[in-house]
């Protein structure tokens, strides 16, 4: 197998971010968001004008990013990927700037094992040096000079550009060839 | 003039980090450590062995990395640099995860005008994708896929292996062609 360098990002794709918001929103409002109604739109666009400054308040919440879900498989893929690739988290912090000490307790958590020197907490991913990304966020493939592997999430659902991975046994199938 | 992808490390580079720490010396210490005295060599080489694990702490005192000297022409020379070129702060922060709002802090207060999408707090330089990488340690350049400039500091002064500049007037010259 050859020895790639693959970039992960964090949110919705190790981290349940969407679940987190999810639940904040029906905490917030007494009402479900349904997965099924962020199909291929951006959050912002499936709720009324009047909920979107509350629910992109959520990010700024201290703490947002500290504690989130970790999604399915997550941790023992990556832990498996570092045997036999090189790994590197790329998560866009800086929109976020409080997030740094959250993200960085959240790896510390999750993924115990995973090596510090190989943490980014970057802004523009086209920085990111490696064979591959693997993001849900299509934007950030457009300027990235590797390939970019789309991560499943319903705001992507419409995007065909880039190949796609459904979860982290796919993941795995794909770089480690196993289930 | 070609637009060119410029990463530019802090420590020692944007901010006088040895000037804060030869200051905390002194006053721990009441003794002077002279620059001179680090000609070529590491800090701790400089040093007593049993003032070794002082001066290492240093860089773990809450604060630390939030004040410290800007060096003389970085804020200006990066502003106009971000003028015809492309440029990143790519800082190794992982080691000192206190470190990040400290960083970021010190970057909001001296270079207000840079844009925070083009900060990447990592630890392997080698994850950069820039056609330069400025910094004071050599060894981020040995995996680093573009062409590294040593920054001039004490501890870099016996590397001969790359090309060098003295301060940020020198910057200036290589890659805006004017004094």
């Amino acid at each position: 197998m050859k020895r790639q360098r693959i970039a992960i990002d964090m949110d919705e794709v190790m981290a349940d971010t969407l679940a987190k918001r999810l639940a904040i929103y029906r905490t917030e409002f007494g009402e479900e968001l349904l997965r099924e109604s962020l199909h291929g739109v951006d959050i912002y666009d499936a709720i009324s004008e009047e909920r979107r400054e509350a629910v992109r308040a959520q990010l700024f919440i201290p703490g947002f990013f500290r504690e989130i879900p970790v999604m399915e498989g997550a941790a023992e893929t990556i832990r498996d990927l570092l045997e036999h690739h090189e790994v590197f988290i790329a998560t866009a912090a800086m929109e976020y700037p409080h997030s740094f000490t959250e993200k960085y307790g959240w790896i510390k958590e999750h993924l115990p094992f995973f090596p510090d020197h190989n943490i980014v907490f970057c802004g523009d991913k086209s920085i990111i040096h490696a064979d591959f990304l693997i993001d849900d966020s299509p934007r950030h493939f457009e300027r990235f000079a590797g390939q970019g592997i789309l991560f499943d999430a319903p705001h992507n659902a419409k995007e065909d550009r880039y190949p796609r991975v459904g979860n982290w046994s796919e993941v795995r199938m794909r770089f480690l060839g196993e289930p």
